[in-house]
């Protein structure tokens, strides 16, 4: 019997997952994580989010590893974790539906200055405008990251009115989308963008890549939209930017810390909208088919998507 | 020599006007509202928003008034309004574009619960989802009224991932867009939305429409996106069913009173997000250029659009 071992949500959800796979895939041994009489040996699947350092290397059977979320330095951040061991990325249509749903409403929010009618509405005053509002047919917005994810958005904004350009590391083709490619064509990307939405994966090449010398470089009036890591973004740099008014605005729903501590300066950051990391989280029925999918695709001997690439890092 | 008179932003912003329409149109003489030397028989023609009561009727020689806002009952609530006198809407491309912006901002504040992480950020709090998002592909818009406005937001919708339907006092036809019509079809109309946008003219017919019960008729969970005049909800009613949870959450940026008074009680209703009437509001450029094409054709004798029908009331 096939065995999958379940780290995602706790224990009090666990009964939830066992019965999603009871009706999905009776034919697959469900079991808890911090299970007593669990014997590592026999786990063939392990689904996970943030699991233990040395918890996965434990079990010498494992014929895949699949995260619940899209990001996975979750579990390549674990010292002790094989990178022959395959790892699947989350990816199916309720993530990528969720995803571009909060980026649409975030880029909108920063074109129409949210930030400010919010703060208004704190005070219960009626402010006056600042400036009039940019139009969707001329804020061009930059996507970088044209991954499963990051070019289903890019397709979603294209279909809402916006003009699109994106960004990845190697060159990519999406029909209506302007593509740049690699650190030769960062700059240009920047230069013809006024929103810059970051959904690239946290890789070594990733950390840090969004400085003041990006988010200053933006066309005005400029926006960052962060929905992958918070690490991505040099955070002291974000808040410069924001102070000097180099950047207009920013909505962000991922940080360097979750959450996000009650002392941080962002709370009250200029012109920008908090989220507590709840732009994309597909619900546990769709996560479960994926996983079933994708276990009876490995167990026929089959590729899978969204398969992690040690090489490049995500 | 054709002479058009200003009431539009006030004196401070004549002189903009003024310049706009001597590019635009050099043979047409431009006047000031309350320039004391205006003699009322000169005008052929009056640019307006809020005139004082008479003021139009005093103008024995008008050809045509030109409202400077899609709406017009700030014209025809004088009593001595001549319905002789054709009355033309604002409605060119930037009008659209901004409401279609604005209203797609809205539905996705109220589909991804904006006001709960607006509060959460003012108290500087990571605050807990309550629910799993809705997606854009399963929350049904229903639009009401169906212009050159309403018909244009609809569709924008529908291209952004939105199923949309769509109610106005006469049948009408819109790719994409389950369309509904008259008294008769309202009910059906308000039981297939989850959120209702509202873009009716006022009118004897639609002041006072959005009651209680249609707010509660709504599909759960239901939103109220107000972009049209105040006056067409109850305001009681709007209180009540947001308190006793009937809707889920409202965003108003048109309000019987403006400004909203500080002392309103909407400032502080549960999930509701409030806008100083900046939906949509052209360019003065863009709006001098469709007076331009307007008054040109009425000279040459044709028809124009977006002129009013006193028989229907928009």
């Amino acid at each position: 019997m096939v065995c999958l071992v379940v780290r995602a949500g706790g224990s009090q959800v666990f009964p939830h997952w066992k019965q999603l796979f009871a009706n999905l895939m009776p034919e697959l041994e469900v079991r808890e994580w911090d299970d007593p009489t669990l014997d590592p040996k026999q786990v063939d699947y392990a689904l996970v989010w943030q699991p233990e350092p040395g918890r996965l290397a434990a079990m010498p059977n494992l014929r895949a590893i699949l995260s619940v979320a899209a990001g996975v330095d979750h579990v390549t951040c674990d010292p002790t974790w094989s990178r022959a061991i395959p790892l699947i990325r989350m990816g199916e249509e309720e993530t990528r539906v969720q995803m571009a749903d909060y980026v649409l409403w975030a880029v909108l929010s920063l074109m129409r200055d949210a930030a400010r009618w919010q703060e208004g509405q704190g005070q219960g005053v009626w402010v006056r405008r600042e400036r009039r509002p940019a139009l969707s047919s001329s804020t061009q917005v930059g996507v970088m990251g044209l991954g499963s994810l990051g070019g289903y958005v890019a397709r979603r904004l294209v279909a809402a009115g916006f003009p699109v350009a994106g960004w990845a590391r190697t060159p990519r083709q999406i029909e209506g989308v302007v593509c740049y490619a690699g650190q030769d064509g960062l700059a240009a990307f920047v230069a013809s963008s006024h929103i810059l939405v970051c959904l690239l994966p946290e890789t070594d090449e990733t950390r840090g890549l969004i400085t003041y010398d990006v988010l200053s470089r933006l066309r005005q009036p400029s926006g960052l939209v962060n929905v992958a890591r918070g690490s991505l973004v040099v955070e002291a740099d974000l808040l410069r930017a924001l102070e000097d008014k180099s950047l207009h605005g920013a909505v962000l729903d991922v940080f360097e810390h979750e959450p996000l501590p009650q002392t941080s300066p962002l709370w009250h950051a200029p012109r920008t909208l908090i989220t507590p990391h709840i732009a994309s989280e597909a619900s546990r029925p769709a996560r479960a088919r994926q996983v079933a999918a994708t276990i009876r695709a490995l167990e026929r001997g089959e590729e899978v998507p969204l398969r992690y690439d040690p090489q490049h890092g995500y």
